[in-house]
């Protein structure tokens, strides 16, 4: 029942179609080389590695977990030899840049392949995926001596890597920060400082595993001399095994007993002073890190639509074959004992709103992951900064948003299923439990949320915003001169609209109280994924349009998605906003009673 | 970190004040003996019962689970004690009557027992939970013989019961159901039938343990006159135990692997010609069955709150120790390295949604389980008519708003914790494995919103609609001459009015498809859910308004809690009635294509 089905047709019509980002990709001097037909057959390629190795063993993976004994950590069954039939494959060289021994893709064919290996089994991808962040940091901010060193290793997947930020203490706020660092000057690699590096770190995926001989951690702690908060935070390139063929002192003290994802090694681990190396300036580790971070944070929207597809895809085919009740206007399908579920209109409902979301969700993903590369290579410096901004103020709303939705949607194919959704056999409840945690990893969504008032729309006074805003303007103005398409125009415009209003009103509510666009920061996080994807599927039906009519029903299925979004799914973005509204109007202290007083009942 | 603490403080709100139950009751002859003092003392009971008993089982029960060997079933370590403890506490007789030796409680009581009972241990209390319901179903509809054979150890607690419905093949639609019963006269008791019974049934909660000697089990089977359908299933009585001393011919096949209810042992059970006796008439099984169905619905509502309290005091405790950042508008306890994550806007966002949903979960419910005693025991047949119409048509409501909320607000909570939250060790993610199955059993949410909509609605021409309209509109009136009330009440009306527009839509589109209703029923149904707490808000808020100003907090707190809950999540209901509205005016075949083509693309 863990079977998958990469999602190939609809990833195509986003790439293609939508974005057509092969033709804009290949305009760039660093994607000449890279066609459409490279692009297709590198995704056609991870499906099949998808599919066939990944996918089958992701419900065992589960069940069975990881282990830590001796220090040592296994996982699952088989994940260590789908790692190096990903290694032999060349997927880690496929989007690191030629100079480096990489493929030179762009990071969207990456941004694809990462959904793909999720949909297959998130656990498994838990180890590999940070790779390609780490790949950056290291290619951007470490040293010549560190790059030669490690880089090869890293691009060709001789080693995995990991990211050791969060302390039991700290999680959200790096500013609580205790981990450090002091000089090691003996072990310095040509002008590159060493450190000894000691702290606990917890939250650590891929902290130890069979997979590899050797393991590269990106480590953040503080240096003797660093200020306080989040300015006095160091990064640090910690190797599990050292050059000389020691160990180095890093151990894993403990893996997690988590709600799912399972088969991922979420580790603990403690650092007594292990050798490291400055990776960047010193105090200067967290926008380093950033760089990661942000790569991460919109794999995560991608990881997110990839298991609601999943999710999607097996309960779509449960509702064609489950027989249940009869249609109230009478029998579908008289000639059965009862009507496939499928003909239910709740049930339609329910698939439906998964299906509507999970392409929201690639096209608005996709969409970031082109920015991504347009922000990073397009010649054009204007492009460049027009990209970034977008990049920066959506990637909240693609981390929190997708991932809101995706759990919904893994809920919602549960739910299709029944009571036998709830059991362990048919694997949604195991993509349930393991997407669950795309909501509070990479930063949970209400710090995204908080990221997006806060800095990314009235910390610039709008201006990102103005950005998105003419964009969309200008998609719903080219949208109506198909006359098919006023009623999914209008609502899509009159949500822009009010949103333009709403951050009026919080800019002025920030003047009166700081916290107020806090408050208001979730509501508003809604309302904008709500206005980015009726505009993603307005843009989608006046490319669906023109082919509706054809043999192949895919774009009258899209047109028909996009109807269902705005009717039945946008509307919630009002009631967003209309929450969002009176946490601008209360006071920071509103709603203190409740709950500073209430268990004080018993 | 299971710790448990009985909300008895917000129980007594709605119980005493909310409804002024205790009066109410005591005006019955039934209860004539029951005061508000003996209900207290009752829910302290149980309160320590299962603060002190259960809750220390619950985590322990989840990771250890329940074994199948040889046959027979073994529940987590604790479990049959604390059955022994709550035999010997006299609680399975509590809401009993006199007559068949229990202590004549209110099923209100029961219901608030039930609620403790669950906020302490959902798995546990899955067991014992059916046996109100099925002492119904008996002392109601089962022979003399039958009664005096069966009513006391059910009453008192030495037998639990099961319920036998759903088979592979047949959840919702018992329509399809196949076992078979013939007659077996050799075994007839007194004048009551008996039969051999034949069949698989899955999903069966507590058919097999180690608590008790002897199990009562209500099997659904068809006889071999019976007309196919609903209209043909027959209801029977099969104890685990025969009177003879020998085993009935009925085995545990299989537990199932569960998402959540670990501790609780759901079985696959095969009867080979296991010896059961009718109850009831022939071929009229269902309606009998219905008894304990809309019991264990309304349960299901009271066991969601329950499940969801306890995740929020969870999320609570650890919102008040946590340290995470510095509030917006500068440090709220500076004192401390960072602000306790209670004072940041979007956390205190996430507890006010849980605790606004869960307090007016808990007025619905527990009016409700009032509209219960109220139907079965008034004198006057008026009142008793009006119950059992706001009953029929607030049950489903009951069990699938309150569920869907249980399982957002659980997850809510373990939002609260961040990546804590995902660990097995704060107890939240149980919760939320445990309580995800509300949305499904005693039928799924989805057929609770056809039933709400095609027969509790539009089937009796909205008469019984008509009635709660006019409670409510008669509630808000009153509330309108408090002028502090104003912005509480205006858009309840608001709703209320929007909501009887869309039943009128309803009831014209049903005219032109029969599926319009059953497309619309999801919405539908959380618009009323929406609209009942609205009322139940503005009542308590009503309550609450004349005592803010007293040096108990607790009235302060409720009118605040009732004005987030009209300010920040009524307004979903009007994104819910815009897309009931889109799909009242589709057809019936709108959304066809995607469903159905989509995945022809690979």
């Amino acid at each position: 029942m863990a079977a998958y089905t990469a999602p190939l047709r609809d990833m195509g019509f986003v790439i293609n179609e939508l974005l057509r980002a092969p033709d804009r990709l290949q305009q760039m001097p660093a994607f000449a080389e890279i066609d459409g037909e490279l692009i297709d057959s590198a995704l056609s390629g991870a499906a099949r590695f998808a599919e066939d190795v990944l996918a089958p063993l992701n419900a065992d993976g589960d069940r069975i977990g990881c282990q830590l004994d001796g220090g040592a950590v296994t996982t699952p069954p088989g994940f260590a030899a789908a790692y190096r039939q990903y290694v032999d494959g060349g997927w880690p060289t496929l989007s690191c840049a030629p100079a480096h021994g990489g493929q030179g893709f762009p990071g969207l064919a990456h941004s694809a392949i990462v959904e793909l290996l999720n949909g297959a089994n998130q656990s498994w991808t838990m180890t590999p995926i940070l790779s390609h962040g780490v790949y950056r940091i290291v290619s951007e901010h470490a040293s010549p001596a560190l790059q030669a060193r490690w880089l090869p290793p890293i691009v060709d997947g001789r080693v995995t890597t990991t990211m050791l930020l969060t302390e039991a203490h700290c999680g959200s706020d790096l500013g609580l920060l205790r981990s450090t660092a002091v000089a090691a000057p003996e072990h310095d690699l040509a002008e590159t400082a060493a450190y000894r590096i000691s702290g606990s770190k917890i939250f650590i995926s891929g902290a130890d595993h069979e997979w590899t001989d050797n393991i590269v951690h990106m480590v953040l702690a503080r240096l003797p001399d660093a200020p306080p908060g989040v300015r006095g935070i160091s990064l640090f390139l910690v190797p599990k095994q050292l050059d000389d063929g020691t160990r180095n002192r890093l151990a894993v003290t403990n893996v997690e007993h988590k709600m799912g994802l399972r088969g991922s090694p979420t580790c603990a681990v403690a650092l007594e002073a292990a050798l490291g190396w400055l990776v960047g300036k010193p105090h200067q580790g967290l926008a380093a890190m950033f760089i990661l971070m942000n790569d991460a944070r919109l794999n995560v929207g991608v990881q997110a639509v990839a298991v609601a597809q999943g999710a999607y895809d097996a309960a779509l085919a449960y509702a064609r074959e489950r027989l249940q009740m009869r249609v109230s206007s009478g029998a579908r399908r008289p000639e059965l004992p009862a009507d496939p579920i499928i003909h239910h209109p709740d049930v339609r409902r329910m698939l439906m709103t998964q299906k509507a979301r999970i392409e929201g969700g690639r096209m608005l993903a996709y969409w970031m992951a082109l920015c991504s590369d347009l922000e990073s290579q397009h010649p054009d410096p204007a492009e460049r900064a027009d990209a970034a901004d977008l990049l920066a103020l959506l990637t909240p709303v693609t981390k929190a948003f997708l991932s809101d939705n995706a759990y919904d949607d893994a809920n919602l194919a549960l739910q299709v299923l029944g009571g036998h959704g709830y059991l362990r056999d048919h694997g949604i409840e195991q993509r349930v439990r393991d997407v669950r945690i795309a909501q509070i990893y990479e930063g949970t969504n209400g710090v995204q949320a908080r990221d997006l008032v806060g800095r990314k729309i009235l910390g610039d006074g709008g201006s990102r915003l103005a950005k998105l805003m003419t964009r969309i303007r200008a998609a719903l103005a080219a949208a109506e001169t198909m006359s098919a398409l006023a009623g999914l125009v209008a609502p899509v415009r009159r949500l822009a609209d009010a949103f333009e209003t709403l951050v009026r009103e919080l800019a002025d509510a920030q003047q009166r109280d700081r916290e107020a666009p806090d408050a208001a920061a979730y509501d508003t996080l809604q309302a904008l994924g709500h206005l980015c994807f009726g505009h993603l599927f307005v843009q989608a039906a006046t490319i669906a349009l023109p082919k509706a009519g054809a043999a192949d029903p895919f774009h009258a299925a899209k047109l028909e998605t996009a109807q269902f979004y705005v009717r039945h799914l946008l509307p919630r973005a009002f009631a967003h906003l209309e929450s969002a509204h009176a946490s601008a109007a209360a006071s920071a202290q509103a709603g203190a009673a409740p709950l500073d007083e209430a268990r004080l009942f018993g």
